[in-house]
């Protein structure tokens, strides 16, 4: 039988210490804002409803991450976060548990927050505890002979003996969501700050006599809560350290695990192999056998088995196929496709264009706005003058043509199958198929011409 | 009332095991001469003077960091520390105390170093000490049972018990000058090596009662001293992790902190945010929201407020407006200031030159001593001809030009402004304003031409 | 008097947990089968023989690493390590000792080696062993009152005392060769894997009053063996950090240890820096003073005294002479020579090309198949046309000449001593020797164009 339960989402809070004008919850995390994780996280489980408690930024958080299946509560002014939740329970449905979760916690694992739910759905108060090393500031788990949670000490308020607990409260929590409304009618802010802390209730919980059960996530990471750009830092760090593990697992070869970063999906076919100093962005796909050289950049592409990219390739938005030779130094932009056994090289520049089986581009080139076809060959230093200042043509470049070094394509042109165009010209006419077409002047020599001589200066 | 104080530095060491010509305290750590870095502290403390004790590699070293501020002793053979700071002495104007530092310790701050002088301003003898969970090797800090100072040990005459005591004696001092005098007059060099001990002088403070009272800085790296370049490489990363936290302290976004040099003063604004791989030399500054993508290169530069540069950019001595688009691959050289709004696109070199607001140069060319007007469009491949193989001279664009795709503009030349200039030109004589210039041969075909077939090799 | 001793390597392994199509020992460590390194190291200490013994893969193995000093013995299937062995025996000369490594434990340096083949040669079995922090899941060694080794415990069968003991079989192993035979004739397979355990032979030794004596390596990492893409990378980093604490020892200037990869041989001078983020493949040599910078990919070249080498340059079978400026952003392909004093700059492709003393190729040009002079100037935009689709041809530029900007050498073509091109000229036949050549066509103004205006769309 599914349990049924609403999430909320505390990510209300500005982030003082975060020294930026962007609300906390906002700052990305491996390429997307931290409550983005949460919020994909979250939906993962079905909840019934996900309510997310906003306030510093105003609106900037919910039209950042507006989604149908997100209600938005505002927390005017911040009074803690027992506080917070109270502005979210009116826009909960009628639910068994309610999971409370924080914005500026990105990266609670799906695992962990079904663990809690499961707990709080046998009527308990289901509390995410960890043990640290140093657990210096943080709320002890004081429990009692049989092991039973019986209070929560905070560490200013800790003697001796409970500062050397080592399990400590992270906040995360699953409460029958009956119980949660009353005891949050009962909290109070009679303290140094005024607020309402949403801890209080594991006191009435206990007073209650429902039992506080605890569970521990498979990560400490998880619990890992951001206040500022070092903290923000270490859990970028540690999430990326994770992510390579698992490529690594998966098979994946990483020339440095410690020198990758993926800020989004990477998904790797057998045989991979990623030198170092290269960054994934958005979806990418590598197909099986697919290698990455040393500091390229990929963002939403998919790259075809056995494609070899050299070094410094910058690619975007762009589909790469099987057994291409790509880089060093080669840029695809968005809506770039190519298909197999084709040769980008260095210091060229491809954007929305489709280039077929079997040809190269491999020098200082640009190609935008172009269809190239199958067996194509394109000079060095060719370019495609595919804007006049106001508008952007195509150039059509059929089969086994080949474009001599130089050359500049002035779109809409269309160079015939197999035509030849002569190194330097300027093909402003279509050039017809199997002919050599060309603009040229005579060379000529001057004699008796004087090179310049240094100017004397003063 | 102001302390008066001499500062002297021991810097006359070979440095053997660095197994370099350069002498030791010429090394760079953080782009600078280590020796550099702490005159720059020292500095920042106004002593009355500052005397560097040189020695191994001559004149290379005064000659490397000559400044009016600065007194050289010359050590011309190395009979110890004692002996090193006698040679100072001389060059000594009179103040009341005498700091002693080292210039292969080269991060010593000012904070320590004011701490060691307030000190030793009350006619005590000022020691700087570290407790290292691991003091082997060092000399030991010996106190009585009232805590104080009683004599060092070094570690090769300790016995079992002196072992265990971890705080440790870091040669930095700071004595009354009087004394310090006295104490010099009595240094003897009877032991193995026939050097003159420095730290004798703290038993002779004892002798006299004077008290030897101690001092630890804020972080052990203060105290490093480097004889290798494996500490060399230790301490240079201690020095970037200390920035890389300052910045994040501060509110940048990094990457990844372990992922970025900092080698001169790197100043930032809001919202920046800053991609792993990248290098800062010198003065750079970073205005609000700007973004640095990865592995870019960035030496006396000054960016705007919202520029975004695109990895893999290299920028040398140039300001950058506001809100600028640069790279990947943009390569900025020495005097080049690009207005606001301005586009550098991929593969393209900009050097002594001033592009004006609104302008774009997004591939595959060549700027070279040129003065580009407002809303100017440099197509690809566009090359400045400012060097005729003795002299330069200068482009002039103007506003809302459009210089297509492959034009050589042969300087000096003005184009005017609105002016056009069609693809594949080149340019020797100026181009009036508002119209279409060109230069341009007659697109022919030549029909039945064959295309060359493959040479068997014989 | 020389030990005549045998090397086996057992290599038969299929590596399920790497999930790779490639046999295990195929995988490449610093840029080279994990195997590779291994024979490499074997072969240094002479051994009478070397035998392989390989299964999974059938012959990829053998023909990868094929060589005329190794010997492959084939493991059809795989019933353990004491099997293993048995498949070698035969192909095996007569020798003292037979020394036993493994192919997935590739970094085991040769002083280990020699030392146990050193003990082997007293008739004594010689067996390394190293001292974990955390032996978990590994065979303790377990030793009687005088030391002596007694037997070997595996982790699931030692009792909580035996599980106390920190030192562990690695397997490696030297045995006297006659009673290695005589103890595989006595290995069973009487266990829950139906394998043949080598390590059985250590309690035969025991029983036999044939003395166990262990050694240790240098460093722990040289037992680690590789069974995942994990524990590939962790072998790879912590080879990787030795050959930079080598380097730096030696001298050169590593502005970050942890970010520099040597795969295969880098050999420095004096006074050698190198930034972050550079690879090293195949044989790398660096004179005196020459720096790298950040981000560049070195592949079998070498580089001459004092030049320096700017970000992102990718060099590939190339030789460079002395005091050359190279990037950034150069690209130097197989078969280029530079001799003293050239200047390669950004964007610029040099290929199959021998550039002689003080010639300079600074901007956005491909120079291929090419032959240029002393002094020579290239212009930015220069290219080399040396293909005609089917051959390639040569392109020879004689001394002082100077190509102008955005020129096409249409090879094969000759540009004599001190000539001059035109910019933007393209050049079919060769240009004679200290005149002026250029292809030019007439440049037009023509007034009254009007510029294109952006089309509506519709």
């Amino acid at each position: 039988m599914a349990i049924l339960f609403n999430i909320v989402i505390l990510a209300a809070g500005r982030g003082t210490r975060m020294m930026s004008d962007l609300p906390k919850v906002l700052h990305p995390l491996a390429g997307r804002p931290m409550l983005a994780h949460l919020l994909d996280t979250a939906r993962s489980l079905s909840p019934q409803q996900m309510c997310v408690v906003y306030g510093y930024g105003g609106e900037q958080v919910p039209q950042a991450l507006a989604a149908g299946d997100v209600v938005w509560a505002l927390q005017a002014e911040q009074h803690g976060t027992g506080h917070a939740v109270m502005q979210a329970v009116p826009h909960l449905t009628d639910a068994d548990v309610t999971l409370i979760l924080y914005g500026d916690v990105p990266l609670t694992m799906s695992a962990t927050m079904q663990a809690l739910v499961t707990i709080a759905a046998q009527d308990e108060l289901a509390l995410l505890t960890v043990n640290l090393p140093d657990p210096t500031g943080y709320g002890r788990i004081v429990r009692d002979e049989q092991g039973q949670v019986t209070r929560i000490v905070e560490h200013k308020d800790a003697d001796a003996a409970i500062r050397q607990i080592q399990e400590v409260n992270t906040g995360l929590m699953a409460v029958p969501s009956k119980r949660l409304a009353t005891w949050l009618a009962q909290l109070n802010n009679d303290n140094a700050q005024s607020e309402y802390y949403l801890t209080d209730i594991i006191a009435m919980a206990v007073a209650d006599a429902v039992a506080v059960q605890t569970c521990q996530p498979a990560a400490i990471w998880e619990t890992m809560g951001v206040n500022s750009k070092v903290q923000l830092a270490e859990l970028e760090r540690l999430h990326q350290h994770h992510v390579a593990q698992q490529l690594m697992i998966q098979g994946v070869t990483l020339l440095d695990p410690a020198r990758i970063d993926v800020r989004g999906q990477l998904t790797c076919g057998r045989d991979v192999s990623i030198d170092i100093g290269c960054i994934f962005e958005g979806a990418v796909k590598l197909a099986d056998g697919v290698s990455v050289g040393a500091h390229c950049v990929l963002r939403n592409v998919e790259i075809g088995t056995g494609t070899q990219i050299q070094p410094y390739s910058h690619l975007v938005d762009a589909v790469v196929g099987e057994h291409n030779h790509i880089g060093p130094y080669a840029r695809l932009r968005p809506g770039t496709t190519l298909a197999a056994d084709v040769h980008v090289g260095n210091f060229v520049e491809i954007k929305n264009s489709q280039i077929d089986v079997g040809s190269k581009i491999n020098h200082l080139s640009y190609v935008g706005d172009s269809t190239v076809g199958k067996q194509v060959n394109i000079g060095a230093g060719t370019i495609t003058c595919n804007y006049d200042g106001a508008n952007k043509f195509r150039t059509v470049i059929e089969d086994n043509a080949f474009i001599g070094s130089d050359t500049q394509l002035v779109a809409p042109v269309t160079v015939g199958k197999g035509a030849t165009i002569g190194a330097g010209s300027t093909i402003t006419k279509d050039a017809p198929a199997g002919e050599l077409t060309l603009s040229r002047s005579k060379q000529l020599t001057i004699t008796g011409w004087q090179r310049p001589v240094k100017k004397a200066k003063g």
